[in-house]
């Protein structure tokens, strides 16, 4: 039987990680700030006059896009802004990823990008990272429709060497090379640089980790102009008024106190660092993460047991049941105090 | 050449009317609401706690689809958020309108939905409206790959009967038809409660016009749940968290105030019929809008002439260089003081 259903798009949507609805849990599950972000995003909270709701934001985010342009030394016209960097990577397939070849990226990676390419049916292919979870450059070296890598990659955390992104963007000027930063603040290099560089760049970060700020849901990408124009055409083609006038205040407040930046990521770091010497001795084996999670396994006890375990002391991690990393917990690093508690915890439930 | 370029979705993106930056103007060029939203709007962003920003929001907007479930006496699942109508609505073509037959819609009717259609490379036939701006409901009992239909329609603001809209779905089980009631609170019969009646129907609303919220991006759609879980996967499968965690309080907030709403709308309304018998004097002819806005021509002053004089007195509205309307306004209604300015000037201008 024919019907409206026939010609519905059918998809198999992303699962975004556990919120769970109940107070006092350690949440390291989807790798949020533990920290608040600036105190000047409170005042400039405190200053809004709500009264300006009935008016539509400014569709270009202007403020919001000075105060990137001011923050990262680049032009306006760089720059693409959208409601988390979800947002910009879902417009930036649906803009870039148009041909019948297909577009590539690691088999292990941010689990959104084959959902992007389902939903807009982009063929694409998936190369295996190699056993220490690198990936093989040589696999980014052949006719493609596009490159999506992340970078630090995820769940993974590892970074790879800017000439390894270099020779990849280098090699292809027929595709549009999506870097994906969303982790990058948290000790990886940027290939932010190379848009002065190569044409085909495009850099994609976001507010919702090293920003403090996934509630307000904020991110951007960088790229040449032309990139950027491109973008906004199917951008302004879809929604107009994406960046709603809170969300452009507070984005720009969280920019106007670099010095809260570094020093929460700063800590942050100090923390994972910490944390990596405390699952050590436990018996967990890791990448060298540069971002703000630990994807780790154990010796001796399965992944699956110790995320069950966890969860029932309401300590939430991140488990993925999928080939290769089936065995693995990727674990964001919160507060001191809540990384004391996770590995007090593991200390105990291992020993037993 | 083959470069990049060769595979980039090219669109001619929608241009929304003119947000400008100077302050004192009176702005009746993109139907907002001339009030504040309810003080339990300003009441909830002052209570808000910053902190929450670190987190991802709630994905499903619980606490708004609730809100609105109360408000409109249907299950949540039978209604879908999104950022602003627009994004609903772009969703839904994406979602619903993937069949090889074209989609129908009329000539003058909101600019977007054409765009819409390029954008998704969805094949679209205009139907022209009858010379009195009405619609032939024949031209809808065709073959189609789904149906796009505002009510009241803009920029004319004319509504149909309900029972015109209940044909045109009862007869065309085969698509989905959308129905744009972006407008609908102003005066015109809702098609809402046939949802319950039609499994192919989606009614789209909005939070920028009678809840005076377009700075907030608020936009929902109700249809039955089989409709609502497709246009979620399509949505999940896009980006997760579109509803920021202060826009999903204040949206709350907004529904909890409906005497404030009934009584905005109410004073609207009355302007809008003051403004008609002011601007019939001065020599405009209309149809019976039922929306927040009048669609006027002048006997013998050319519309675009009166734009400009307009403009320079920094009176705002919106003029569209398009077939069949090129001599009409599209005027907002605003406040009674803002239309008593506008008469004025009008007044004055067309002794001249």
């Amino acid at each position: 039987m024919s019907d409206w259903r026939t010609y519905v798009r059918k998809v198999e949507p992303y699962v975004p990680g556990e919120q769970p609805k109940e107070k006092n849990v350690i949440k390291l599950n989807t790798n949020e700030n533990p920290y608040p972000p600036s105190p000047r995003v409170a005042e400039a909270l405190m200053e809004f006059d709500y009264d300006e709701l009935r008016r539509y934001p400014d569709p270009e985010s202007t403020i919001l896009l000075d105060a990137l342009a001011e923050t990262y030394h680049v032009d306006k016209n760089q720059i693409f802004v959208g409601v988390g960097s979800d947002d910009v990577l879902a417009m930036s397939f649906m803009t870039f990823f148009n041909s019948p070849k297909p577009i590539i990226f690691p088999d292990i990676t941010y689990s959104f990008y084959d959902v992007w390419a389902d939903e807009f049916r982009i063929p694409y292919e998936t190369k295996p990272l190699k056993e220490d979870f690198r990936i093989d450059v040589d696999d980014y070296l052949v006719e493609n429709g596009g490159i999506v890598l992340p970078n630090p990659n995820a769940p993974t955390g590892l970074a790879e060497g800017l000439e390894v992104y270099e020779r990849i963007i280098r090699s292809n000027p027929d595709s549009v090379v999506i870097i994906d930063e969303a982790y990058v603040d948290f000790g990886a290099e940027s290939v932010f640089p190379l848009i002065e560089k190569y044409d085909n760049l495009l850099v994609v970060q976001t507010f919702s980790k090293s920003r403090c700020m996934a509630g307000s849901r904020i991110g951007y990408a960088f790229g040449n102009p032309e990139l950027i124009r491109c973008l906004n055409d199917v951008k302004y083609s879809f929604n107009s008024y994406t960046m709603d006038r809170i969300t452009q205040k507070l984005g720009t407040a969280m920019l106007m106190d670099p010095e809260y930046f570094e020093h929460t990521v700063q800590s942050i770091i100090e923390t994972r660092e910490w944390t990596k010497q405390e699952l050590q001795k436990l018996g967990f084996t890791f990448g060298d993460s540069k971002a703000n999670f630990i994807f780790a396994k154990h010796e001796s006890v399965y992944a699956e047991e110790i995320f069950k375990a966890l969860k029932e002391a309401k300590i939430y991690v991140r488990y993925f049941k999928k080939p290769r990393i089936d065995n693995y917990l990727r674990i964001s690093i919160g507060t001191r105090k809540e990384m004391e508690t996770l590995v007090l915890f593991l200390q105990e439930y291992l020993s037993r």
